[in-house]
């Protein structure tokens, strides 16, 4: 239907219409209405039937300016296309990772999805210390399965090219993460986030390592031009919603092709950050430990289902049955696996700086008031950032990554201890 | 409008209501028109004033059916589709160096351009040993303006993504370059060309070498996942008509978003065919050292102007100004064209072993009639693709090539003389 911009007063009429959202919320019942404001971007509403409150549902949409804003920060109503399609993508893929999509609607830029109020969104939980038990293994499916089942190893060649079409003009978005997460947190610019002591480092490594910045380019250069496989694209703790048995991946509107480490590698950068913020959000390094596990449990997830899609793949657009012998085709893979493996550290490493020197940083960090605090556990992620860069080509396993970065943490621990007053 | 088929008889009219032909043809005037038959694929016409043979153009119209084999080989008319646009490209970005479009109908199927009648198709003056002077330099010039200026280093990021667009539903033809260059002719396969001696040398080596097929692999990863710049895709000696002044790319049909070194690669192994057949065709080294000059030409042209238009260029997606300093830019420019060295070196070795063990070969070789002749040459090419797969990473500069290309052939000449009888 034509566009119109929905509220409280003409939701019950819109949702009666639609058959799908009636098999949810019963057709013509009182609907309880809330609006809830962690959208930035977009208008998000919980709709529960008033006398059955488990009857539920959730309408996301977009309006033509930027939410936060108000109307005189036009925006492009483009990122609801992109994320109805992902969502759409995804319940084919991994329906047990994402919520339930009951009706959507580009030209209305409207999604009505399954209400996931058993859950929370982790990077909070994790800034306080909850364990997931299953969020890290879970992770490592979502990953390996979206990745595996749109890459040219698990499509034919002709139908790929029809998804990718469906997503190549998430081109706003795309000109965002190439800005703000391969650009400007590497050079002066208006945009960044402000802290003195950081700011001093910054200016004094960072921006003058020849070897990072040409590393940077690097991975700015396959985000723009590998097509690997459709990714999220802003896969965060802020991205998932989890409880002690489900995991559920939210908010895709970044979706595009791109290469494969970008979302391996973002996802495991934010458990990382989460546990440099621990040095100053736990007294003892418990937390920190089941972070480093967790964080090296996403990769061998990851690979290990990979590898398993692949066993069990025919007739993919990159390999023909018969083009390679067994033992070549151990080979490959393990070629195949490694240059993921290497990418996924590059990309979190670019993730580290992006998250600490850009205007989008992490809660786990800014939201801690002291200044001087919060530079050094800002420095802490620098400092990880271009060891992990200078490496990324060196280190092979994933044993071999964990103990870079345990013993990176044991030679970098700042000392700090909470600050219950005041946070 | 709606698609029909021409033929001679409509042709006439149709062309009576383009006012973009009628200022070349007159209107209403008695036309000559040829149908010419070098076109496998589709129906090209030469059209000419009868009064004023100079007056005319070229129209090719696709059928949805395999011309060379008629209706009951039906073949989508997409692929004309994929031309006109790209001859569009074309005509913006390097006018100099493709045929003037009149007119162009999607949905027709048709074009109508620039008569190229004073300029031949390349590969077969090439095989008499005719010399153009300028056509490596053009070659190496059209190849830096349109990789270089659809790339995100000549393009701002969401500009590009819609040329994108436009390209990446050119999806039978991309499969078929997958299968026909980077998969069927390293294994049995039943579409592959048949020669028994050389059967049996790719049997025993190339089909058999680890090393070699991952690297293949590895090529047509690229050619499926990265979009570098906008491809001609299928650019080889029988896409030039040159004559002794000027140099004309046509029959874009198989344009997409690729990797640079593709169409640089392909080109250049071409001329490599060229140079291997001339053991045959000539008596003497002097038309090879031709070929291997211009060979060399053409990348030292491309690396040229490329290198130009990255010093002109202002805004593209990839380096922000500012980005890098002076010294950290120099050795970034070095390391990219690098990149695309090893790359073109690697499609290359590609193309010679397709073009001698998949079903399409070229005339320098299939047209010779004694198979033990062929075989030997055919064999030359193999080891060729061999030495240049082995060595693509390792050697960086286009000396190196050169001197690598003339001492393999130094040692691999099979000394034959041109059997001028039944030839």
């Amino acid at each position: 239907m034509a566009y119109q911009i929905l509220d409280k007063g003409s939701i019950p009429e819109y949702l009666n219409g639609l058959p799908s959202v009636v098999e949810v919320l019963g057709k013509g019942k009182a609907l309880d209405i809330e609006e809830v404001g962690d959208g930035n971007l977009n208008f998000v509403y919980k709709i529960r039937r008033a006398d059955a409150p488990e009857r539920s549902v959730v309408l996301k949409q977009a309006v033509p300016y930027l939410r936060m804003a108000g109307e005189e920060w036009p925006l492009s109503r483009d990122r609801m296309t992109f994320e109805i399609r992902a969502l759409l993508a995804y319940n084919d893929l991994v329906p047990q990772f994402v919520p339930k999509v009951y009706h959507s609607d580009e030209d209305m830029s409207v999604l009505v999805m399954q209400n996931l109020d058993n859950h929370a969104v982790a990077r909070y939980r994790m800034i306080e210390g909850e364990v997931f038990p299953n969020m890290a293994r879970d992770v490592g499916d979502f990953l390996a399965e979206t990745l595996f089942r749109t890459s040219t190893l698990g499509m034919e060649s002709v139908e790929r090219r029809h998804l990718m079409q469906q997503f190549n003009l998430n081109d706003e978005l795309c000109k965002l993460t190439e800005e703000f997460i391969f650009t400007f947190p590497y050079m002066e610019h208006e945009s960044n986030y402000s802290n003195p002591a950081t700011d001093e480092y910054a200016r004094a490594t960072i921006r003058k390592n020849t070897a990072y910045k040409l590393d940077i380019l690097k991975f700015k250069e396959l985000f723009l031009t590998k097509t690997d496989a459709l990714l999220h694209a802003d896969l965060h703790t802020g991205s998932l919603m989890a409880n002690a048995e489900e995991t559920f991946v939210i908010d895709m509107e970044f979706a595009y092709f791109g290469p494969f480490g970008f979302d391996v590698g973002k996802v495991i950068a934010n458990f990382l950050m989460c546990y440099t913020s621990h040095f100053y959000h736990s007294d003892d390094d418990s937390y920190q430990n089941w972070l480093l596990t967790e964080a090296m449990t996403i990769w061998k997830r990851f690979e290990q289902r990979f590898l398993e899609l692949w066993d069990n793949a025919v007739g993919s657009a990159l390999l023909l049955e018969g083009f390679l012998t067994d033992d070549q085709l151990k080979e490959y893979k393990a070629n195949f696996m490694r240059a993921i493996f290497h990418d996924s550290v590059g990309f979190c490493a670019c993730s580290l700086a992006r998250r600490t020197l850009g205007i989008a940083g992490v809660a786990d960090i800014r939201d801690i008031e002291d200044l001087g605090i919060r530079s050094q556990l800002e420095i802490t992620n620098l400092k990880l950032s271009q060891l992990l860069l200078s490496v990324h080509e060196e280190i092979h396993t994933i044993d071999e990554l964990e103990s870079t970065i345990e013993t990176f943490y044991a030679e970098n621990n700042p000392g700090l201890v909470k600050q219950k007053v005041g946070t």
